[in-house]
């Protein structure tokens, strides 16, 4: 295998790319300036130097505590509790949250071996001084739907309000193509108007 | 911006991978083992260095001339050509095609500002010695049939069969989805049974 068919394959076994792109993505760095390419390494070897676990929330960080947890003007008395780091990403772009984060790192799936003792929940227990409301944002699957009746359990003894963020139809979308499941949600949580 | 940012960034001016595909990606190579990491770096790094032209057919290869070109069971007679190395590979992977390439680096297209005298004609033109047929594998796009009129013009003084992939209903399509101009193109490239 000659150097371009190792990168081709090494770049098809990351998530979401298949191995056409991979050709693709691997011709496009030949065509380009070998500049895009030595970027890319010098990131790439650095990457697990720079980057750690954020010891409070569990992010992904530079400096520990992450700019969440250190940012004072966050509200430290609402967590929203994620499945992993990336999660933290795509809450933040909406700009909509203002509370700090918590990473659970992964979700209850006894079919694949995570029980809550592989979570991030002692943790969690641990940081709930002060904390008025847990948001459970964890995906509206039937790991999630699992995980957020194992922590609504645990969490009862707290006088802490637990949410857990609204499953329904996408904006934009038609009700003609919604399944049968997503449908029903729709229905019992409906809002009045 | 932070390493985990940057390499989003890097990653998502690949062709085919968006912002939220790139995230992903950096997210798995931190959660997976910093092998990996270093393994694509030290790939990248090399690439440029491993990898270049074929002086014959204008192929990625690592020694030159490449596999095909040094193949002395490839039937030099008959010469493929193609826009760009990667559609080669494409090729190759059918393990039909039993003779050798020529890569144009491109399709003529005016308006992108790309004539005939960009593309790797001359060096097509010098190799004809000893070649029965000539295979135009150009995209079935306006800038594929603009590049194969002109090529049909310039190769018609020599004693060359010229052909052109065919255009059709791909396999597995559906009458009913084919759009106008490829019906058509199946119309009159029909085949007796």
């Amino acid at each position: 295998m000659n150097a371009l068919d190792r990168l081709v394959t090494l770049f098809s076994k990351l998530p979401g790319i298949g191995k056409k792109s991979a050709g693709r993505i691997v011709y496009h760095i030949l065509d380009s300036s070998p500049v895009l390419a030595h970027t890319l390494a010098k990131e790439l070897t650095t990457l697990h130097q720079l980057i750690r676990r954020c010891g409070t929330c569990g992010g992904f960080t530079e400096a520990d505590p992450c700019s969440v947890c250190a940012d004072s003007n966050r509200d430290k008395s609402i967590i929203c509790v994620i499945e992993n780091a990336q999660d933290m990403r795509i809450i933040e772009e909406g700009r909509e949250f203002t509370g700090v984060y918590h990473v659970l790192g992964g979700l209850i799936a006894p079919l694949d071996g995570v029980s809550p003792a592989n979570l991030s929940i002692d943790k969690l227990l641990s940081r709930l001084d002060g904390v008025d409301e847990i948001i459970l944002a964890l995906n509206p699957t039937v790991e999630g739907d699992t995980t957020a009746l194992y922590l609504q359990k645990i969490l009862k003894s707290y006088p802490i309000e637990i949410s857990r963020l609204a499953s329904g139809m996408p904006v934009g979308g038609n009700i003609e193509y919604i399944d049968k499941l997503t449908l029903s949600r729709s229905f019992k949580g409906r809002t009045k108007i």
